[in-house]
């Protein structure tokens, strides 16, 4: 266990029972009486993952002293969503698949992870059919479209060097903040409790979310492969102008603008984050970006203080610091 | 239009215009604020298709008199599911990536595929928590599972040639007769009666389904591509051993068998299905599989007799007729 580790278990200490309830019921629910499904989830340990989603559901819940027997249940669910989405991030372009010889050695191929990522979400919203209320059905359900809206547009904004930031953080909300913001709406307003009521909430969620995210593309750029635990400059393979990059392309003259976009399109190109790197200073970018990110988590923290000051109350606090200062 | 279109119109009369709501909340719901997604759900009008389910939803419940104002919404959550079944089966795996040429010039890239799938689901899931009864919510999450389950058992029994007649319905039930069932339940329930009211048309729904799916195994042997609409032979190319090729299998000698597992796997043979006419005859076991398809069309039209006499119990039958005569 590392030191990050040993702390995000110390901060989940007031849910800690409820976190185990949790995962047992996520155990449950990705098994299944087919040899072949059980087959292949049991391969999703990988994905275990911090289970922050699942927390937030949790600890917001119990800050504002809402949390209930089927809390757990709903931290699952928005666990199981999560990992549908992975499952589904592993599926590669047809381009991709050409480009990369990795793919080859991938443990199962495209089809399944479909299939599995299918199979995860329809075991949420059954899940959530069987909640003595529909409130987690209905936020979850739009949460899902909105995401799905929001990768999609995210590919279609590929190789784009001029979006604004504003519709950046509108993707990079959709894609990850909504099911930050859920967790933590549901957390609180789950099971009846009318919208207004999770409004601060679910803002916080939506915060962190955005931070977690902008954090997690400056880590594309300048993480260690070792330390992230997942290969890094995947952003610049696949096209996507992240905050950073974006930053550094507008303040960059015109024959360095050139030489960016270059990185990202030239034909053959094996390294192109290395490449990126050998035509423009990414530091300053990074630097705007991480900035952008402890706004939003002072802001959330802001957003806090609505709460009673109580041990989860603090866990919240010390979970969206946390977000700035991950390596992984 | 097609002779065989006409048919299916007057066979719909009956419920033409729950049909025509059906259809605008189907386009109501697959527009999105967002210009991306428009983008790509536009394009799904290829996928209009012969709207069977969303069809059986309505006759089932005019037939028992069951019909309400919210049958052709969860007549439109069925369609919505079906279509993002469809667009999932687009993505193509690593290896068929490689072996196809045409896979270059696909519409859109894997990943759109999947995410505009998800974004389907996440659709038909939301708009079914917004019916008055869960029952809707409940019966397709679970129906759902089952099918991708199927969809992953399907996967996972590739090149098998020992595959049993029981496991191959089993796997074809689940991946395609589960909706068709699902819909005839819906139909006679939706909203709230107990599930033993359902069982006699959902067991019509599942047996039409089966036939439905055999015929379409047979069609992807031996029908013309013109006619079917689609490419034939994907499933000898995809390595699914359908019911026809099992049943010549299970008869022919030694050396037919040897020659037939050839025709699936020989590296770099690029018309298998070509290769598999040559070394054997299919026709017996298309004779056989459509005796088992005509055979559960039977036992599916025996159970209508339960509904009392009605143009849409006579649409019912006539439309379990056509899954047998369907060359598309």
């Amino acid at each position: 266990m590392t030191p990050a580790d040993a702390r995000l278990l110390r901060l989940l200490g007031p849910v800690e029972a409820d976190m185990q309830r949790m995962r047992d019921i996520l155990v449950a629910q990705v098994a299944d009486a087919s040899a072949a499904v059980t087959d292949m989830t049991q391969h999703l340990g990988r994905f275990r993952g911090k289970q922050l989603r699942g927390a937030l559901v949790l600890l917001t819940g119990r800050a504002s002293g809402r949390l209930t027997e089927e809390h757990a249940a709903v931290a699952a669910i928005i666990e199981m969503i999560h990992l549908a989405t992975l499952v589904h991030d592993d599926v590669l372009d047809a381009a991709t698949v050409r480009r990369r010889v990795a793919c080859v050695h991938q443990r199962w191929d495209n089809q399944v992870a479909v299939l599995l990522g299918d199979f995860l979400y329809a075991r949420a919203f059954g899940l959530s059919t069987d909640l003595s209320s529909r409130l987690c059905s209905r936020v979850l359900s739009e949460t899902t479209r909105q995401l799905c809206a929001g990768e999609i547009d995210q590919s279609a904004q590929r190789y784009h060097f001029e979006l604004s930031q504003e519709h950046y953080e509108a993707i990079a909300g959709a894609k990850t903040a909504g099911l930050y913001a859920a967790a933590c709406d549901l957390g609180v307003r789950y099971p009846d409790d009318d919208e207004a009521s999770g409004a601060e909430l679910r803002a916080f969620g939506w915060d962190i979310g955005l931070a977690f995210q902008i954090v997690d593309d400056c880590l594309d750029l300048m993480g260690d492969p070792e330390v992230v635990g997942k290969s890094v400059g995947t952003d610049v393979a696949d096209g996507k102008v992240t905050l950073p990059v974006l930053f550094v392309h507008k303040n960059a003259d015109h024959t360095t603008r050139a030489r960016i976009r270059d990185a990202y399109t030239l034909p053959g190109l094996e390294d192109r984050l290395g490449r990126l790197n050998e035509v423009c200073d990414l530091e300053p970018g990074v630097e705007y970006a991480m900035a952008r990110a402890e706004e939003l988590v002072a802001r959330a923290m802001q957003r806090l203080t609505t709460l009673p000051p109580s041990p989860s109350r603090a866990a919240l606090e010390e979970l969206s610091g946390f977000v700035l200062q991950r390596r992984w």
